[in-house]
């Protein structure tokens, strides 16, 4: 499958001192030569060349063009990169002149698309470019490295095959349902099988939920009394991880706010600034807005400067039940009393202040975060697009398991396999995927992707 | 002459869809096959290659990389550009494994300055570069490229070639100063020589002015009484050239503020808000800031709604003596009197409210601005080192010429004319330049240039 029209844009972002312009498409040799005195048409394949881009009248850019040649370039189509000096004036001129001898200007992710459309990729893979791109530390990269590996394109390949054998199992036994002689595959082999795909989508859309949380930023909150040094906490955190970045200039992650990266993994602190103090001693642990962040998060750092009351200790211990807890003693330089056993739960002493334990702490939260160890052939689904489709190809087998346990016949529950087996394509793209629906998976890139 | 050392730096800016990382220096070929599967030392020069980097245990990107070799690369050196996805964790991760295995992180400009010290550029030219990556418009980047394509060093070359041919001919005069019967050119034609070069040097040094307006935007102040719609009028400019590049995504513009672009060249509008309304007439102009916008600027556009008083109009005439003023005649929707005579200069009847006569009003501007049209051999100075060398040649050339008229010997002339060429040489470089004016020169480019 080809496109009729051939795609331009910037694949790097504007302010650097080089800026590549991709060209795909069939007439792509053709206009590029156009502008520059180099016959891409007669160029070898993967080589660079020296030339001058020119409007006809002026020179706008001495600039590298690269050639690629259909099928063996990204998209799979004749393409063409031009390297050239990172001037908003050049790069502009130079789409300009692009655009009016016959490109069209490339919408997101549209390089990715026609890769697709070409077979170059499934569509898991090419979400997984995106991903790939929008990647900011180790965890995250992992995750997006292994899904455009293959990998969970892999996985359900494997769950195609054996829902396929599933419903040929069934097929059999509607073929031969007059042979009352003929012996099937039981109806206990059939549920058992079931179960296993059905446990195994499960285990897939479990995952989803790390996943967001490794992709957005795992969310912890931090609560404790006013004054008992939560904002240098977080700066302390913050210090520390700033400190690991500064050497290599550029990353974007100053503009996040509150994020923190621990040990390759994203951490989302979520503000309880504003507690309120009251008499009431419950009450000073914090309220409203706390409350609010805890049911948000997925660890909870509850701040003490002196032992609490085993009012306030009950109350937090009723509201982080299904949370992380991890209980950080600050002040740890004003006193020595780091043993406060409290409720047997084990304690961290720190010194937001002078930045002592801070390293304890990290590696508390990191281990509470329980983030699987990713080794290559680990399954992480990060993307909201599959996690429907996983939960709703589960549903479907969930309906074969209630069918089969309730006797019914065959032919009712191959009608809800075939849509187990069609839900789960949509991940990878299957044979056939409407327009308005890649429209959509590919309106979120970037531009030049 | 070579670097010992190889260097590394992310050539594109982070956040876009790929990021370009070059490495330069005799170990480039055993530092990337060292990441990777490739052996760049036995692949054509010139040629890409698709392969994959690891850190020895994980997958970090598969990546493109292309091979240059010593000299025909932009450093002169052994080169590879490794594309990879646009990912800050990607990048960061390529360039910690290339200080790993050996490369060192650039400084700003160094690929530049080590195409300067293997003369593949002389030192204005290598300075162009800068210019033309910093170019936004059609004016700053036509004088860089001329720069780059060293037309610039070609007029210094002339002038070079008249001061070594003045040389010659007072160590003519010097050798054979004891012949007495001996004809020599005669001090007449000397002095015409010299004056000629110091006018060649004084035309080129006073196109600085003109140079430095267009790359720093040529500076514009709006006056007028408040509530004449200076800020309308402006929003009305800012439009109209943000419309032009609205079709681009990602142009650094728009957070220069106040500037804007004309037919292609940049204006930069100087605030003259919070002018005190008082109860003299000539006071209402504007006071204080206002008249001091106005000598900042090279152009005034006076705001008016109504016709001004006799008093006010030579109050601002002699503000705006040496000054282009033009006279703009607001709110043109609400009255027909737009042939409002003042003092016979011609009035630019707009109204920024609805936006009618912007487009006039452009042109006065831009008219008004007498900006050079430049054709491929026009040589603008833009630089200050330049501008300050040509300066100190023209005064060297003046002693000579005061020398000449004095009848001072030809020892005593030539000491100045060395100077004067000397001074010249230092612009393109010359053969030597000291490290630190070097370091000076590249410290304000970009990494990875």
């Amino acid at each position: 499958m080809t496109s009729n029209d051939t795609i331009c844009a910037l694949a790097t972002a504007t302010g650097g001192a080089i800026g590549i312009i991709r060209v795909s498409g069939p007439q792509t040799f053709a206009i590029v030569s156009a502008l520059c005195s180099l016959r891409c048409d007669a160029a070898t394949a993967n080589t660079i060349h020296y030339t001058h881009i020119t409007d006809g009248k002026n020179l706008i850019d001495e600039v590298l063009v690269s050639v690629f040649r259909a099928p063996h370039s990204y998209t799979g189509e004749d393409s063409v990169e031009i390297s050239c000096h990172g001037s908003s004036y050049i790069i502009n001129k130079v789409l300009e002149l692009l655009v009016r001898n016959g490109c069209r200007m490339a919408k997101p992710g549209e390089y990715t698309m026609r890769a697709y459309l070409n077979g170059k990729l499934d569509l898991s893979q090419a979400e997984a470019v995106a991903d790939l791109i929008a990647s900011t530390n180790k965890a995250t990269h992992d995750i997006a490295m292994n899904q455009l590996r293959g990998h969970f394109s892999t996985e359900l390949a494997t769950l195609r095959e054996q829902l396929l054998k599933l419903t040929s199992l069934l097929e059999l036994e509607l073929d031969f349902s007059d042979h009352e002689d003929l012996e099937f595959a039981n109806r206990g082999e059939l549920l058992e099988l079931s179960k296993e795909i059905y446990n195994h989508i499960t285990k897939l859309a479990h995952s989803f939920e790390t996943g967001q949380a490794l992709k957005q930023g795992i969310p912890v909150a931090i609560v404790g009394k006013t004054n008992v040094g939560k904002s240098t906490l977080l700066n302390a955190l913050l210090k520390d991880d700033r400190a690991i970045v500064s050497d290599i200039h550029g990353t974007t992650r100053d503009t996040i706010e509150d994020t923190i990266d621990i040990h390759g993994a994203t951490f989302r602190f979520i503000d309880t600034a504003g507690i309120r103090q009251t008499q009431d001693t419950v009450e000073q642990i914090g309220i409203g807005r706390t409350y609010a962040a805890i049911d948000k998060a997925r660890i909870v750092l509850w701040i003490i400067d002196e032992k609490p009351s085993n009012e306030e200790a009950n109350e937090l211990l009723r509201r982080t039940e299904n949370k992380k807890l991890i209980v950080v003693r600050n002040k740890s330089d004003k006193t020595n009393n780091n043993s406060c056993n409290l409720l047997n739960m084990p304690l961290v002493p720190i010194s937001a202040k002078y930045g002592t334990g801070i390293e304890n702490l990290e590696k508390a939260i990191y281990e509470a975060a329980d983030i699987p160890a990713l080794t290559d052939n680990d399954i992480i689904v990060t993307n909201a697009r599959h996690y429907d489709a996983l939960t709703r190809s589960r549903d479907c087998i969930q309906r074969v398991i209630d069918g089969l346990q309730m006797q019914l016949s065959g032919d009712l529950l191959s009608e809800d396999l075939r849509q187990a087996i069609d839900t789960l394509s949509e991940i990878t793209g299957g044979q056939i995927t409407p327009n308005e629906v890649l429209g959509n998976i590919f309106k979120n890139f970037c531009v030049g992707k």
